[in-house]
């Protein structure tokens, strides 16, 4: 629980997300179930759960909704006095989870949110990072619309300029990037640009180096990591988890993390009994990042993220709540009832 | 339950309520109760509920939200064929229910919604208004903005111009005027002006005509409705409430309606334990013209408006679900169980 | 909670009460909340609460509905080793609890119930009755037909037959009795006459011994008292409340009890707030039997009465859970909260 | 959403369905949560879910439940008009689910429903057949007694006479026929042999011709469906479902069509997760009828109706409520978050 | 929502409250709400959400129980950083909610807490204590026991020694101090004679100086102040509310305020619909801190501690949540809906 | 449902169990869901609803949580009238259920409950085993502290003394034994030479008599039997499972018998999709002593004991609710919908 070093620093969206209960359709009986969830707040949120002093940039209503936003940050430990109130409304996004071979579904309702209202000069990034570890973004942020995708960039470079490593995480999400005129692979070369870790598969690098890579599984994955090494000079670390859908509730998950020098990958392990499957990248990148920040090894780290995704789809809500040794439990092989 | 005559057609915008449960703040637990709302969807509703054949015009996103309002409105008989789908969110508000001393408190999320984008040619009313007894709007849709205007005077006109009489509901609320650079005089004077029946008190006359009425209760709303009757020669009824707030609990209630010929007036009730006191109004206009369509006269009349208005404050939701007995058993002052 | 003495037999049917939640309309929302109850089980749970050895003889389906019901007893302390199992289904009835000035509604479903199917054979008074301190049954078993009728007055006579004490809620049903033809007066006549305590008001004796009584309040109940007590010579006591309705959360309500050589009435209180109005019979009955089986005086007795029927509409289910140290604190006057 | 084309009208008992919450046996905790259903009902939803017109007929009690019975189809798009109200109660049935190798339990609480109080002559098929593609009815009417038996074959004899094609679902249920000196074979025969469409299997068919059929599987299924036509010349189409039970979460389901000249059969899929395996039958009526109705080819139309079963599985409540896009999701393979 | 200003720091014991749901008996039905409680934590709160910068410090065991109040602290914006964990249970207490003439009830389950097991030197007061503008403590803490008084005693020493203003709360629970061989008054005088500001009324006082204060209402209030004053020099201000419980559903609550050279008093306010009384004391504190840590002058300070008491009644949970511009609304009157 | 033949008394704590709800830890939404547990009232309940009649001595607070512990053993059909009061609190535990790869996690709460505060002296053996048939107790009482411990062996002592053959199920809990300065191995030692029947496998041999068994699965556990056998001449049959734990929603069971004669095993059966894992080992012992009571085999007796603990993980709380047929459904493989 107690944090320790210097921070770090997360920047994106809040959300609202409103949940049908009971594996029910949206609104088919009356009532939704609410969890606050953004890509790079639940990484914050897996981090502080993980000890981390983590802290939180970003923009809400001044309303109730914000108010809880901002709330629920706290309560995990996450520093929310960067998390400012400005015009604008709250993101929501609303969720049926799935079952079986049903699978689950969003519908998002994120237009004119605060956050995407926001532009570069909203944030004093230099006194925002100061003292920062580490400063994680996605790729959700430059998706959302011209402004924010300058907003990212800005943010990005101050980082760069201060000498505070960036985290990265693809996340692509074409329907986002098809709502305006935009060249995702320019905006994201910027960022990716900048980044020493990078949250991404082989398609994710292939987007962005217009490259394809042949072969399978890990050979594949090596091959699109050693490209992208080649293609961004300050890029230390690639992580990606393969993820295999056998239905809503299970799902078959390996790990791998590429630096430079070598590479660890885990075996394939069954997730089954799905509970909540949103926010397993985060909970992966927060679990990586947690290797990385503790400085264990590129082993370890793998392991450990893939733990925390793993027990991420065990829990309902947007955001891993573990702590060290739920990650040491895991690798241990724990399953029966803990008294 | 059968619904009998020519139809009854509401215009206007659907939105869905999430409310806190329990009397609680807004997201103070982590659950929201949804019901569908909307001030002209409300009185369809209620009105169907009463047995008469009502159908709702308006637009919605093409998605489980949007989904949820139509069927909500079949649900309880309102035909909602005319509710169309197209671009923008679904209209949503948030409510914290107050208790005692405590106000209820509304976060309104409805820019952009799919009907705050119609314009006037999204809508062909000679087909919809065809076989129509009476067209209901309120002046919550020329709030919403410059083409929503545009669209509900066009509407008006059409059903004029059919010879469709016309019930007007001011439902003035002065914070979505405020948003665009509005005269809600000049637009509200040109649908009062092709009404039949308004709903609305002194002040809201005061609002039209630019005129103080001075005196106290009774005296003073028949000159308002004079005053009125002597502006808008179509008008011929003009209904209203006096409600006094004791607390969030309990609300003492009057009702009264004008013709041009004569009055009729309500007691006060005292309206306690108040479950939801959200939709009152538009119960209330339901009442009316339930009485009104039924031929009653306009002692009835007033006395089912109150009847309505008075039951919806003990059910939870937006709309009045009240069958013709319910209004039956409390104009005959059955409090006891009914077994 | 220890059961002292000889135990008190109650003989009834057992439902299953199906309520909509939060003071909605029956199916509003898709839910319901269930309770056991049943006019004569009620007041067996509400003497068994206050520390009587109570026993109840019914009968039930063998499903997992009979069971709950049976389970329920149980729980509250009630020997339930005489609830029998047979065919037929389990009687229910939905109930829409009223809230302000709507009143709740109950839908009655106890068509062919097990216990309506039962007949005097299904049952071994001889056994049932051995060590019996007292016997209570209402009017509402002769009600549900003619062998029901014939069931009731054959348990009567066996408890008279073994000099066990009768106590008969009147528990007037106009709608069960409308549905066979009936004669009630002469049924109830027979019952009555077998009874030592009356639980019944001034129009239930008029309508037992077909007169009117005259004059206002107190004065009326003790003519009627006193015209029973002439009808019926067993008679010993005559128990009950006047009800004012102000609104289905506010009730006004004073109790009274008659000997033959005197009575007891209690000031009228306001129970405001009202949780669950069911049952506040059977829990006056409840309070005033456990005064009675306690050698209490009149006064006493009429004041646990009402105060035992005063805490019930405070509870939700239909059955008063309340022990002697709650009708103490009731008679004390202690309304905050108990540390 | 939209409905197309003439209409299906199905024909059947409506069902109020209370189930035990969260895997609970039934009133372990004192909720239950309501659904409606019954077969036909189920497919008449499963239908205008998939944006058929259809239309019910039936009959329910003028209560709460018979409305919420009819507010019901009416929100999911089924025209209600011809739900009439009568003497008698709603059909009620409470469920205890299953989970893991405990096997899902009903109780079923139908006596004296209003629909099997119902005669023949309580429908006037000559008006409620105008305009009619299809008419569906199961082989549950049938088995409620002798009265719903005749009615059940005099509306198959009206929908034969006016030329609209009758869809049969065998539905076969023992205990329902137990009930009274029944002759299932007799009966059914008539209506099969009316039918154009049946959904049943090998063992459905032995019962209608007294015939065993040899051999394993696809084998069995294809000699028995030749069986079939050669008996009921009217017949053109059979479909069924071959399920294995691996645990009340598992289950492996394949699906077949026959028809005269040919037959098209799908892999077993393992259908894991189940939230709720009721109405699964009628969910695969609802999918090959959509098949059928849409002009679909065998081998389209068995893997539709495989489809729309599966998503059953996964969905609360008695119906499906899928559209022709999630059809299209299943077959494409689609499992992971719908964004 | 921004805490100005040096920090207020509150001392006391955190407690879990598991609450009856929907005014049942304790475990009527299988679920208890949860909230966080501890009459100290609940000025914390209070005085976070009114906008001033606050820190616990309390001892919680560390398990999910303590990292739940801590966490619950931290979303209210109270500074938990100073609520360390140590061996021992989490105190907790259990409460059916009373309605209408059913009163609240509490059980207590307090014993041998992480807190009541702590002692005066696991606390830092030095170090706690830096740059506090308010230290408030109650009467709760000394009543633990021994040890707890003793570590009470210490804390105010330290802030009397550091120059921190004291605020106290009597709080005075009977039924703690009877548990051990206590003097509370020689240990209350203590605690009163470090303190600046006292929570508490003539019959507080009377305990404190062994006195009795003849004379009604606001008249004995001024003379038990006056001589609180004369026997406490630091003492600088009183305040104290009188309550008139009408039912478990409606207080009458009047508050006052006495500082040595004059008083305010609020006229009696009818608090009805109550929905939680808990906690009512507390918010009373937070309420008049504000107005003295804001420099507002007696009359509005005391109607700032009525307003937030009264308000605190409306709203489920321990403490109140309410903002400024809540006050404001309450003493505008406005009881109506707020949009 | 009728409990035959002499009794089985029970002897344990009995324990509130307050469980996180949907598989969320411990308050991450404000909400426990309350069962009753406790190893040896599990029993006693299971056996109850086996048909036989059971009673249970225990001790719990004269608090609303003892009276509900007590009301729930009388539910499920148990005597409880030797379960009395005494000081001390109500023993808890708060369960987050795991899900997928996340383990179950327990908090106890049991410090200083009424049943670990009585002693030896508090229980009238001679009265309490009077006509018992067989006497069951677990290895938890006497962990809980040398009072326990003492209590526990003389509870055993008396029963042996009397000739009632005794129960026991080792139940082995580091944890409880680690808190005090115990010898766990003199003490079950006393307990287990007094046994008729033992509950633990190999490893709780092994712990007994310091003795290794080496070999795989069967093998290993004849062995250890046969050592327990020479060990203990009392002994009679030693029951236990083998569980391969494969994630929190699978586990695979297999169930062993041993006489001195013989022994009977049963094959693996994978129970998938468990809903509540908690008192698995209570329900085998059960489903065991059901058998052993009944006179079955031991083979008929081990597969019952199989079938209880697998469908025990189908149902939600600590106890297995199931009646004869259930097993016999189980055992015939019965596992689709039972009508």
């Amino acid at each position: 629980m107690t944090a320790a070093g210097r921070r770090i620093v997360c920047f994106g969206e809040l959300l609202l997300r409103l949940t049908a209960p009971g594996r029910e359709l949206l609104l088919q009986s009356p009532r939704l179930d609410v969890v606050i969830g953004g890509a790079e707040a639940n990484v914050a949120v897996g981090l502080a759960s993980l000890g981390h002093a983590t802290a939180m940039v970003s923009r809400v209503p001044a309303n109730a909704l914000g108010e809880a936003a901002i709330g629920y940050l706290r309560r995990y430990g996450v520093d929310a006095s960067a998390v400012t109130t400005g015009p604008g409304r709250m993101g929501l996004y609303f969720l049926s989870p799935g079952a079986g071979l049903r699978a689950s579904e969003i519908v998002y309702d994120r237009e004119a949110s605060s956050f995407a209202q926001s532009t570069a000069g909203d944030f004093d990034w230099d006194r925002l990072l100061e003292g920062a570890a580490l400063f994680h973004i996605s790729g959700i942020t430059p998706a959302l619309g011209p402004q924010s995708a300058e907003m990212a960039i800005a943010a990005a470079e101050a980082a760069a300029a201060r000498g505070v490593p960036i985290s990265f995480d693809g996340n692509y999400r074409a329907q986002l990037w098809q709502r305006w005129p935009s060249d995702p692979r320019t905006i994201l070369t910027q960022l990716v640009g900048k980044a020493d870790i990078l949250f991404g598969n082989h398609r994710d690098i292939s987007l962005l180096l217009g490259a394809e890579f042949s072969g399978d599984g890990e050979g594949r994955r090596r091959e699109a990591s050693e490209a992208a090494f080649a293609a961004f000079p300050r890029l230390r670390l690639i992580a990606s988890t393969a993820r295999h859908v056998v239905d809503a509730d299970t799902h078959r998950i390996a790990a791998r993390i590429d630096s430079r020098e070598g590479a660890a990958q885990t075996e394939e392990v069954a997730v089954s009994g799905i509970v909540d499957r949103i926010g397993g990248g985060d909970a992966f990148a927060a679990g990586i990042l947690h290797g990385v920040q503790s400085g264990r090894d590129l082993d370890w780290t793998v392991r450990a993220g893939l733990a925390v995704t793993a027990l991420k789809h065990s829990l309902p809500g947007d955001a891993s709540l573990f702590a060290p040794r739920d990650i040491d439990a895991f690798l241990a092989g724990e399953l029966d009832v803990r008294r």
